[in-house]
């Protein structure tokens, strides 16, 4: 085995966000030096890291420069530049997830045609070269409405989704490359996260759930074990296995799916790396999402999957009308809870909808853990002192 | 409720080793922006906190100047300056552990009369300006053979402690204060964390068991919950609390304990901060130790003390024999155990019995664990290259 603690061995990452940051603190526990390249000089690794290089992961350069830096390099974002990783993979850099895989994630056209390659249940979906190409379709009964609007590129949080119930929908929506997909009307949408190191040793976290708001259609909660039939969870374990699988792929896969009226598992979307539905990880888990993704890309061995306790994630977004320096309201009130910790992921600045952070409810019944949940939601603001 | 998140808020630490790089985990995750003091530029903390002063902790100016910098003053180890803290303290700065506790707790003679002053169970001693007094108290039978020699200041990690059989097991101990106390023939050496914040808000740590070397008498497992009777646990937490009441303590702290052949609870020692024989809290507990410490000295709800699962912590500390750039042999053995997590704190260089890092061993069933923990002692080896 390669001498990754305390040596002289580099990790690289590409993006400086906040799942590069719980990324840190597990490096900080292995003392795995870790440098970071992100566009933002203000990023929530920038001050932690070994070793900060502000530049755009987009540009073939910059991407490229510092992977002759590093030893080993991943993500934790997956729009990056793809020609220069596979320059670096070309001479001889270990790139996980590989190159190639993050190229047919990063383009949901390409990604659901993956699925269908591979015989992976998925929505079906059409594939428009431009916003006008769509349109078109639509006039010509190729498409019927409604179905889901997703841009190929450059979705992230609900961006470049959008249900289309009436050809006005499409309005001021980006003209690039889109896909039109079947509406699912779901049960429950879930997640599981493989992790699966080059050994080929690959694991599966439990199947989480995530509950929306009744009336907003956000998600309020990730909910981990997820409260569906054992043989559902079974199946959608199977499911995530084989994405990995079909990809052979290396790292963390997070694969989100939607569980269908007649209890079908259809694959949504997944991500090459580490997911806001793994975060309660952190506390529930005996391996946390963060350390997992290290354990293969290093090729180490996987950590066990096991949850200690059941866990509940509660996202920190900034509310709307706020727009300044961040204050997390009523903080003190929702941590003198037991089980109750928060994430701050160290943005200064909160504005609506902003991801600022999120709060991990942890209890040995998972009820109990989804009632304090919905305190802390009810309790917590993310607001700042002008508006 | 003062702002500590993502604000202008600045944490000092006296101190930046392993302790206070484990407190930077938890200072990250709810982004307290952390200024670390420490007089080593390699120490585990100086590439991870937000802000390092390089400076000796026991020098007037570089520790007074240091706390101009800071909102509120805290330490990862008892040796500083007093003189500087109480000026700062005079001044109107928040430090806590409050500088009377830290002057009492450096010295063990002052700390043992302490206990003797507050009715604290404790081993007979008497103190020594000298240890020419002390050989001079020999021989006139005031002070009898056995017992344990303790330096007044700077002892640690089994420094500065002996226990004298014969008159010239003194020879080459140093010359300054000591006590000799009476050697205890104990059951178990047991220890108990104390949390307390400003509002008076106290909670205990379950009480965790040191299993001895049955040759070496060296620690080698930290055990919670410690395998003793119920009622003996409960004596443990009383005194404990009544030590931290004595104190009219604010911060964490670790009370060291002797369980005695009648189980009588005699107090050792404390620390006045986090401590080893807490390090299973990371992975066990609700609240790690590092979380409760920060909550406690910024006068937030404490967590839950509770544990997850049983914890068992086995120290990290070079092989004799080595010395130079440290390797951690069969570190990927251990960690394809489930429920086994090493903790790196970023010592470049191995000696023999530095302490490196430690290993947390959590299980559902703490027999397993201990099975588990036995087996990472007997995997694990902490060497170098060179000899």
């Amino acid at each position: 085995m390669k001498n990754y603690f305390s040596s002289n061995f580099k990790l690289g990452v590409l993006g400086g966000g906040q799942l590069g940051r719980m990324l840190l603190s597990e490096t900080q526990k292995f003392d795995v030096y870790t440098a970071i390249l992100d566009s933002s000089e203000t990023a929530p690794c920038a001050k932690i890291c070994n070793e900060f290089h502000q530049g755009d992961l987009l540009d073939f350069d910059t991407v490229y420069n510092f992977g002759k830096k590093v030893d080993v390099l991943t993500i934790e974002i997956e729009n990056v530049n793809i020609e220069a990783l596979e320059k670096l993979e070309k001479e001889g850099l270990t790139i996980y997830p590989k190159p190639r895989n993050i190229k047919t994630i990063q383009n949901k056209a390409s990604q659901k045609l993956f699925y269908k390659d591979h015989n992976i249940p998925t929505a079906d979906f059409s594939r428009f070269a431009s916003i006008e190409e769509l349109k078109h379709a639509i006039n010509n009964d190729a498409v019927s409405l409604p179905f889901v609007w997703k841009s190929a590129r450059f979705g992230y949080d609900g961006n470049g989704v959008k249900v289309i119930k009436k050809v006005s929908d499409l309005d001021h929506l980006p003209t690039a490359e889109c896909i039109a997909e079947k509406l699912i009307p779901f049960k429950n949408e879930l997640a599981v996260i493989v992790a699966r190191n080059k050994s080929g040793e690959i694991k599966t976290y439990p199947v989480v759930e995530m509950e929306f708001h009744p009336e907003a259609n956000q998600v309020e909660y990730v909910i981990c074990p997820a409260r569906i039939d054992e043989s559902v969870a079974k199946k959608a374990r199977e499911i995530a296995l084989k994405v990995a699988d079909a990809f052979d792929f290396v790292g963390l896969l997070a694969v989100e799916m939607f569980q269908t009226q007649n209890d079908e598992i259809l694959v949504n979307e997944v991500a090459p790396r580490t997911h806001n539905s793994g975060h309660y990880s952190i506390e529930a888990s005996y391996t946390n999402q963060f350390e997992q993704h290290l354990r293969s890309i290093l090729n180490l061995p996987l950590g066990n999957t096991n949850s200690k306790v059941a866990g509940i994630m509660v996202n920190l977004v900034g509310e709307e009308g706020y727009t300044g320096d961040v204050i997390y309201e009523n903080i003190e009130k929702i941590i003198a809870i037991d089980g109750v910790t928060p994430h701050i992921y160290g943005k200064k600045t909160t504005k609506p909808f902003r991801k600022m952070g999120h709060v991990t409810i942890v209890h040995e019944n998972i009820n109990n853990a989804r009632e304090i949940a919905q305190q802390v939601k009810e309790t917590v603001r993310v607001i700042s002192k002008q508006n």
